[in-house]
């Protein structure tokens, strides 16, 4: 059992231990520059590459190719830089998309680019009907999340860029794939989609690594200019031990795929049940649907600020957050209001993520919930 | 003794291996996301701080603050993209410039902003006097290399910064540092630069992170879009492993900055003389100035090509350059075309670069140019 109950692993993950050892023997080979041309260096590309086919395979993706960045911020921030846009065109995002996206996206309307955005329905998913009737020739590119980053909500990415390419071919459909990818059954293939972004350090991997996967017919212009690494996308010189660490963590997790999904869906699962049967089951709201990821669990206790709820919990050491920590700081919470939430709901909410390769005392945890929650409520009546 | 003798360490270093097992103890306690709010998270916030602040007072500039990045390139991106320059506005840059430097500087031509290149003299240095009739009232900044990472030579940053601030008060001094940073003393206070890149892995610590120093009077716009992390000016889960490893590692390398630099004069000055000792002497210019960094050293073999000298010494595992490893698939070298150099002298030349934790065996070194310059001048007489 850990010192601490880490219940924010889609904030970040702690890396595998041996990974540290993985990168310390690679190191002994494989620290020459890819871009130089003496045989070592040569072996090192080979080994980056390789790292690449790797991942690529595991995304399904072998009609494209995966571009190594830093981050997956850095992806998603190329993709709404990499299509030189013009005044008057039109970039159609979710509702419920992650800073990132939001941002790099809505900076485009300085350049006269429109953004347009679909909105949730109640379970935090893209509202289909609506997204259908923001379709048209105007739409350049499109990017949706694939799983939320607050709710777990899935969205059908398949369903939504068959249809946005039916109406227009010329489309070009990204999504941010972070709290999917490694967690979910997919294939880019399959998803129809042009670019995907990834993540290493919301996989027990270390930061400083991760990716967008680009289908071969797609010409990105390069964000990152310099040496032309990266086939000229992204030039720096290639963070090889990162990169061959995700591809390692990545064998290891997506060997347990399953395993680790019905893990945390049994987490998940005894975790509502005790805090059902407990004293504060009267507050408690769901706020993530029933079939969305089990790694993310969005809850809403009644009347109570959920930042004050994740500071008494702390003092138990027990970490969960009030939102995506790229999003905490920021006001209110753009899913859950875009679900149609009320304010006191939004303020309300806490973001309750699990780890397969954590251990969980849920009695010890709902335990502390009942306290604190009880304690919070009592105060409000008073 | 090194199974082999890389003298490439300008294109990058191999990382320190006790780095490894530093980071693994360091991930135990600080994996948490520093933007989140709990206890150990404000920690590791804390702890990247720290870091930040041994790094920014290693730079001497304590009247600014580092930005933690991925790599110089994105350093370097990051200054051509964060001033918002309008179409009539000039940037100046030198002839010698890195890749990342030279194509951010030029891709915004495409917004109508000027570039102008201020010209090198015959020791690689910028010319002073070239530099002084370029700089005006429409420069709005300035970007030069401290030390080339092509020749090793020296820009007196401080006399440039100095005379373009007094013509013109309000341009942006930057200078890319990665060469100069941990070999050369000198402080960017002193310098009088408004920002300058700094890298982690030509220093022995892991690629993935890197910096830029800003003064605290610059204003810079974000170049990631995001969760608005390092004060919103760099959005992306901040790399605190890396962060952490690039300060421990800085540490090593700065208790011994000196000791360090005046072994480097050794092995270049050894190596010089050895050369000159050889029957390759008279094939052998040597590109760098006297004056420039002993880390970095320029030279041509009269009549051959630096290509394949490259290519024959692999055989006999001794790894050389014909240029940075970002330049070095690009035809010619800008910097010593700059320098005046003809093509046959830029076509010849090679870059050897040393490290002062590696031991190298110059007579086995020598042994082999000599060997094979003498082989390659053989073909060429035929």
């Amino acid at each position: 059992m850990e010192k601490f109950s880490y219940l924010d692993n889609a904030a970040t993950t702690k890396v595998f231990d041996d990974v540290f050892d993985f990168m310390k023997q690679k190191n002994e080979e494989l620290f020459f520059n890819p871009s130089s041309s003496y045989m070592p260096s040569i072996n090192v590309k080979k080994q980056l590459n390789l790292a690449r086919e790797n991942i690529t395979q595991k995304l399904g993706g072998k009609n494209g190719r995966l571009t190594f960045t830093s981050s997956a911020t850095e992806s998603n921030n190329m993709v709404f830089n990499g299509f030189n846009l013009r005044p008057g065109q039109v970039v159609l995002i979710s509702k419920g998309e992650h800073p990132s996206v939001f941002y790099a996206a809505h900076a485009l309307e300085q350049k006269g680019v429109i953004v347009k955005e679909v909105n949730l329905d109640k379970n935090g998913k893209v509202d289909f009907e609506h997204f259908k009737t923001l379709i048209d020739d105007n739409v350049v590119l499109i990017s949706v999340i694939h799983v939320s980053n607050e709710t777990g909500a899935i969205n059908d990415i398949k369903c939504l860029c068959e249809y946005a390419k039916k109406i227009n071919p010329n489309v070009i459909f990204h999504s941010d794939g972070v709290q999917a990818f490694g967690k979910i059954q997919f294939s880019v293939r399959d998803l129809g989609v042009d670019l995907y972004t990834i993540s290493s350090h919301k996989l027990y991997a270390p930061r400083g690594i991760a990716g967008i996967w680009i289908k071969n017919s797609i010409k990105i212009h390069p964000y990152l200019l310099g040496g032309g690494q990266e086939d000229g996308i992204r030039s720096s010189t290639e963070n090889v031990l990162g990169a061959l660490a995700f591809s390692y963590v990545l064998d290891k997790v997506f060997v347990n795929i399953n395993e680790n999904y019905n893990r945390v869906i049994d987490y998940k699962n005894c975790f509502i049940k005790k805090l059902m049967a407990s004293n504060i089951s009267q507050f408690l709201k769901i706020n993530s649907s029933e079939d969305a990821s089990p790694y993310i669990l969005s809850l809403t206790f009644d009347k109570i600020k959920g930042e004050v709820l994740e500071n008494m919990l702390d003092r138990y050491n027990i970490y969960i957050s009030t939102g995506s920590a790229c999003s905490s700081k920021k006001a209110g919470n753009r899913t859950l209001e875009a679900m149609g939430k009320g304010e006191s709901d939004v303020i309300g909410s806490v973001r309750v993520s699990f780890s397969p390769y954590l251990d969980y005392d849920f009695d010890y945890i709902v335990s502390k919930f009942e306290e604190c929650v009880l304690r919070l409520e009592n105060n409000v009546k008073r």
